[in-house]
């Protein structure tokens, strides 16, 4: 609860414009005494908005609705492409740009390898390229376009947007929002990219108010929080570092330079290194076999490939990381109590009962009296639901911020 | 971010109301143009409340403040015993049960042993006593006793206050709120005592926005997260089970159940089975001599007695604890990224070296590159902190539901 709830009559007047706005991407075609039921405003409230709205090609007619006895309700919508959110996902191996409407439909989106990320400016530079890129795309003026959210992988500052550390990319102390802004004609947001993801998972069109945990397990492992619809982000915005989590004690060296954590035992890198491991000692054939004797190249994909072909020991290397992982689910589970879990990531596309088996760990070390109610689910938003969720913190943050351009 | 942020006009005004009300209690004696200017509410507007406020006797002039240019400006406070807080503390071996005036003081307090907390409704209708006791005391009728928070150990049901599984208490769905709330003639809401305890400790008066995660460290182990003023309470109710993390595999068996929960390798009661263990075996000469060879009469103070003569295996055994506690609170300090950790509870009470031990293990098992502004500190709010924190769970419910009779 903010101490004092500060309501300043702008202010009242701005989030009365959101909340109408808000409706009507919600719920639209909508008529004018619908959206006045459900942003408690008076009908004349709505109306001003509304007519604002009009003229500034925002909103548009789609004709009369059913009548409720007196004459049939004129119905609105958001015009869809009135403005865009632009989203990136800088992944460890591919870079994933999205262009999304109004109504969070995604309309444009441009891939790349990432390739190497120095020298950091330079990199930058690229990623500005690759903004303007789908921006032209879109054939609008920088005017209609809200920002860009950038989903990076690594320890994001909170308040400047500079990534602290990110292993994957080798990165510390790189001011990318800032180096961003300075280029770019419209606002820029930075957000960890499990948090954005995170984001756009919980999001759900039943409009409960959920407590979702997504962990997204790949090459590494991370998590985030949503509450509502609203992410947690923590005191210094490295919250949900749920890979770094320690499991077992005095365990093999993980990227942070810890011992035991959960991402060195149980990420897709971790379960490729185990693989490799065990090739070098005789085996794993099926493991072998399938990599023509060359360890570097085993991933974990092809450890599920073999486990699923029947090879023990590439099994038993699977069963250990789902049995952990549902260790630091259960853990995250007692202490946060979510009513969703969410699993996401590279190591969740490999079939099997790999989710099966997560479950059925996180279900044995949870307490049992706790969260009786909660559901845990694969991740339903695809190749790009990080990039979709840098859509989201933008629009999170304008929001907050009070600017949107209408 | 809640999806409307509704505010009919019945609402501002009474938000504009409690924020007065808040800004007095908080900053008071105080004039009307700072109250103005702190709520960003119109002069006018403040000066309505207040006289509302004046008529009602709920705030009073304490005369002229300094003049900044014009004439000295009346200074106005809470008149501090308008209106009562009860909290209560159903402790495993005590009842603590407190009122509090408007300004969070203390004014009166009763204690007693806890006894048998059965029949349930008994026990219940003996709590019911306690408070109309310390009601009685205040010399104040039912209209200006604001209500009653209840702090009890276990898991407690969000919606309905019931009680689903208190092991301190072998209680199993005991309608707890419903029961008092039948009883009394003012509102009730129970809450888990380790999330009162949290929102009290997380209170500071520097009215900077904390993110607090607090750990009763005692015959149990509970915790609770604080972000701003608000309480964390997780989607069922059941947030802050710390206590049920795993640490050990297969270790020791656990009062909920499960094996190698930090509650069964690091609580006072798990030190105190240990040590009893040791005894048993023939060592820790020490604390036999201590216990005057009962071993039934060793408890977690008297391992903490032991070690600080120089008993080894006490030591050993204390040492073990922090580590583990060390190892619990990096995982919930990776997750939750707090800048505060508060330590409470019996386990704190015992000096030596204990708390830097924890800071110790935290430091070492934590992502080190998270967090790095965070603060540990001892919890300051004494023998009273859990049932003054009932207190801030009323006035915080109160607050969500509008519910200040001013």
């Amino acid at each position: 609860m903010p101490y004092y709830h500060k309501m300043a009559k702008p202010q009242i007047a701005q989030t009365n414009k959101y909340n109408v706005f808000r409706c009507l991407v919600r719920e639209g075609p909508i008529n004018r005494a619908a959206i006045a039921r459900l942003t408690d405003l008076s009908i004349p409230s709505v109306m001003a908005i509304i007519n604002n709205f009009l003229k500034k090609r925002v909103v548009r007619s789609v004709g009369k609705g059913e009548s409720s006895g007196g004459k049939p309700p004129e119905m609105l919508e958001i015009v869809p492409d009135c403005f865009f959110y632009i989203g990136v996902d800088v992944g460890r191996t591919t870079i994933r740009v999205v262009a999304n409407n109004m109504k969070s439909e995604q309309i444009a989106h441009i891939n790349e390898p990432t390739g190497v990320p120095f020298p950091e400016k330079r990199f930058v530079g690229r990623l500005c390229g690759l903004i303007t890129g789908i921006a032209r795309q879109l054939n609008a003026g920088a005017d209609r376009i809200l920002g860009a959210g950038i989903a990076m992988p690594g320890l994001i500052e909170k308040e400047t947007g500079k990534v602290l550390f990110s292993p994957d990319f080798g990165w510390s102390d790189v001011p990318l929002k800032e180096w961003l802004q300075e280029l770019l004609p419209f606002p820029v947001f930075v957000e960890n990219a499990n948090r954005a993801l995170a984001l756009n998972e919980a999001y759900s069109p039943d409009e409960e108010n959920h407590t979702s945990f997504t962990v997204n397990l790949g090459y590494g492992i991370g998590a985030g929080l949503v509450i509502g619809e609203e992410l947690y982000i923590g005191a210094s915005g490295t919250s949900g570092e749920i890979g770094h989590i320690t499991v077992v004690k005095n365990g093999p060296v993980c990227q942070c330079g810890n011992r035991g954590c959960l991402e060195a035992v149980a990420s897709g890198e971790a379960i490729a290194r185990q693989a490799r491991e065990l090739v070098r000692q005789g085996g794993a054939a099926k493991i072998a076999a399938l990599c023509g004797g060359n360890g570097h190249g085993i991933d974990a994909r092809l450890v599920f490939q073999a486990a699923a072909g029947g090879d023990e020991g590439a099994a038993r290397i699977i069963d250990r990381a789902a049995e952990y992982i549902g260790i630091g689910l259960a853990m995250a589970v007692n202490v946060l109590d979510p009513d969703r879990v969410v699993l996401c990531g590279g190591l969740m596309k490999n079939g099997g009962d790999f989710f099966e088996k997560i479950c059925a760990a996180l279900q044995k070390h949870k307490m049992r009296q706790s969260s009786r109610q909660m559901v845990v689910t694969a991740g339903k938003g695809g190749e790009y639901s990080t990039a979709n969720g840098a859509c989201r913190v933008l629009g999170s943050n304008l929001w907050w911020e009070r600017a949107l351009p209408i």
